[in-house]
């Protein structure tokens, strides 16, 4: 990487790090083993013989929903905050690396992120 | 679900919220906004122009990556603190439920998920 390129992905780390400080007062400021236990509870239920793998199996997908749409809220706080994205681009991320990742957007619904 | 279950279930959350908050001590307290976008950063570079993809989806998967332990430690506290969990059980829930999770058990090598 030039060393021009590698001044611009500091800058922009510095960036997006002053606006996910200044970000997570709007949204859910983190995500805590709270969270996870909450939604994992009836699969230590399963685990000992209390409860059904159906609970179980719902609470493992309400979670990666909640984790999905945490990402996303902190993609679109820090999308609205850095100048000089093309979205066109940022689009094609997910695609370009294989991934399931929340899109990088500032006008996202996160809600809607499952 | 049997009244008997509903009142096990509430009791495994209720003790497993309890192991989340003096867990959270030990282990990383939470997983914030600033994780999310340090390791993102290099996404947000690519979708300006300034640099590679590659930098961008290393990023990502070391997100999912630090994701993964970071949910793997809270599991693993409260996997130490409830009493009679059936491991053999526990490790067939990602199987049943098609989920790719990190195990429930007191003693995984969170360092080791990916």
């Amino acid at each position: 990487m030039a060393r021009a390129q590698l001044v611009a992905v500091a800058l922009a780390a510095a960036a997006l790090l002053a606006a996910a400080a200044s970000s997570e007062a709007a949204a859910a400021a983190s995500f805590t083993c709270a969270h996870i236990l909450s939604d994992m509870s009836a699969c230590f239920a399963y685990a000992r013989g209390d409860g059904p793998i159906g609970q179980c199996c719902y609470g493992v997908r309400s979670l990666d929903a909640a984790a999905r749409r945490f990402a996303c809220g902190c993609l679109k706080s820090a999308a609205a905050s850095v100048t000089g994205l093309n979205l066109a681009t940022a689009a094609k991320i997910p695609a370009r690396c294989a991934v399931n990742i929340p899109p990088i957007s500032a006008s996202v619904d996160c809600s809607r992120v499952s």
